[in-house]
């Protein structure tokens, strides 16, 4: 018996590879919108990502506002799509960085995340376990953000026309009041505040490429901030800017949020918080820390008498045990940043001209 | 003058190619969230795209309920990356088919359109004004389904890791009643309609790609069918299911829909529309046009006591004068698409295997 098994599985290797490859890897056939695409969902996406307007499997995801919501509130939409390279890095990976950038995105109008979507292009030859671990990553993110994935799609592109998986998702949250949250809302007077350390996970990709000339235990910050930032509006409920650093760094995005506003933010460098082995790294390297990506840091900016209570609630989240008051918004000059720096001179933080760090997120 | 303007040209060429460059074709910083994908976003986006949200240029896009939204109504959301290659074919190009592709799916719900996204996934060495010919053409399809393009996302890959570019859309539809429709609402007794002609796209793609080996003036039906579907549930207010037949065509679609209500759909194939030229093609080839992609077409399954109505709703349509009845639902066998053939017998039509055409859609 065990020998005319042995026979049989042979035979089946040889003479019909495509049953047993497409097990393995992804082949054309998986984008094709027929059977075998039907085969990678629930086999793969579905233990997953499973929700019941997924199983549904309708063209569309037919959902509800939340519980409780009044037509006073309001939607925050935000999509991204995902192309970091390598796809596996540490700290994590394509999978967490594609739920925990979206949710952080709708978040930072305040809103409660409700429902996302994921896209996925697939290149034939992409390995099944992989994108299976890729998969349950996405679950872990989505289930500590409590977001639910209600729609998918997959496309297959040949071989040599994709890297790997590039991750499309575009996040659905519910603002509940009318109080607004955004870059245009800063205001001179307020204080400006970071979340924690800057440039980790720019770092963390930049090690896992074999760039950085040395070994590294700098481990990528992703993670889901939505639970920082309803503790941060209860404590302060006057906020007036949310935003995370992502590509650009913290520079960058301080700079679209002065010129939004047409106000000067000011930066006292002595107050920026970085892991001493990041800034070690960017040191050697030649970057500045404060133009590097995060993927698990957010910027506050709130009314001066809400500083003190933003920045503790900040401190109480495990995300948040970094958390500092930064700089001040003022009048003038308008659309600037300025640093003012350890020896106590001033200089303009302006924004990154090109590209620094390509493919990290 | 001229010749000192001849010199300094020629100095600008020869030891800056970067910022010429860079107007001419997409590099790695336009994807680095600096001042150059604020450039390209000015530049090739915003013209073509704008809206209120977009231009606020925070994280996320603040939009409010359509008015007259009531706490009853529903979300429709639904998300298409989309990889098709070439780029542009007869009747269509990425971007109308990524517009209509999503406006599509999510009024399959019933719902108004109100809200998408766009992800640009580029690739290095991308002409600019072939990105910019493609803006407008998804201007032009959003124009024209009347959804508003509020939040966006760009990434840049290194030449040879994406081909050309890669969009993913994601849109919000506004479902304003309870009546529900879906795969899973067909019901035996009902009539099946398709709005016309069936397999353009596919053809239609695989002649731009040359394929065909012949020549060919078969062009894509890509289309948004949002007003279509208004008119139909005007005049057929209970309709039970709408789906667009794209990848996999009809064949494949229905399918779905026999396995999610769990009924027998019997087609009769001498009513089924398919265009002359498609049908010739198909047969040289050897597909069948019942399982290649449309774009602009749909499915309604409705009572029978609504069909007339219905079909006289879509044939008023410009998108709708093929439109024609094409089959009902029955109990049994469940599950099961069957087709009654022109020569009298009855075969099963079941969901396509595995690959057909690829990089359809």
């Amino acid at each position: 018996m065990a020998t005319r098994n042995d026979q049989v599985s042979s035979f089946e290797t040889a003479s019909c590879p495509l049953p047993l490859q497409h097990k393995q890897q992804i082949v054309m056939g998986h984008g094709s919108g027929g059977k075998m695409t039907q085969d990678l969902i629930k086999s793969v996406f579905m233990p997953h990502l499973a929700s019941e307007p997924l199983a549904a499997a309708n063209d569309f995801a037919q959902v509800a506002l939340p519980a409780g919501a009044n037509l006073n509130g309001y939607l925050s939409i935000s999509t991204d799509s995902h192309s970091v390279a390598p796809l596996f890095f540490p700290g994590g990976d394509i999978g967490s960085l594609s739920v925990c950038g979206t949710v952080n995105d709708i978040c930072m109008s305040g809103a409660v995340p409700l429902y996302l979507t994921a896209a996925f292009i697939l290149e034939e030859g992409l390995n099944m376990q992989l994108l299976e671990k890729i998969t349950l990553s996405m679950q872990h993110s989505a289930e500590e953000a409590g977001i639910q994935i209600i729609a998918g799609d997959t496309k297959v592109v040949e071989k040599g026309n994709a890297d790997g998986v590039f991750i499309n998702t575009t996040g659905v949250g519910w603002i509940p009041s009318e109080h607004r949250i955004g870059g245009e809302q800063a205001q001179p007077g307020d204080v400006v505040l970071v979340s924690g350390d800057l440039g980790d996970h720019g770092i963390a990709v930049l090690g896992a490429r074999g760039d950085l000339g040395f070994e590294s235990n700098i481990q990528s910050d992703v993670a889901p901030l939505n639970r920082m930032i309803q503790a941060l509006l209860k404590a302060a409920p006057n906020t007036h800017v949310l935003r995370d650093p992502t590509r650009g760094g913290l520079a960058t995005a301080l700079n679209e949020i002065a010129v939004q506003s047409h106000t000067c933010i000011r930066l006292d460098e002595e107050s920026l918080p970085v892991n001493p082995a990041v800034r070690a790294a960017c040191e050697m390297l030649g970057f500045d820390p404060l133009y590097v990506a995060n993927e698990g840091k957010l910027i506050a900016i709130v009314p001066a008498k809400e500083a003190d209570a933003a920045l503790s609630a900040m401190q109480q989240n495990q995300y948040g045990s970094h958390a500092a008051i930064i700089g001040k918004v003022e009048a003038s000059p308008i659309d600037r940043v300025l640093l003012k720096t350890i020896i106590g001179g001033t200089r303009l933080l302006d924004v990154m001209a090109g590209e620094m760090l390509p493919r990290i997120c």
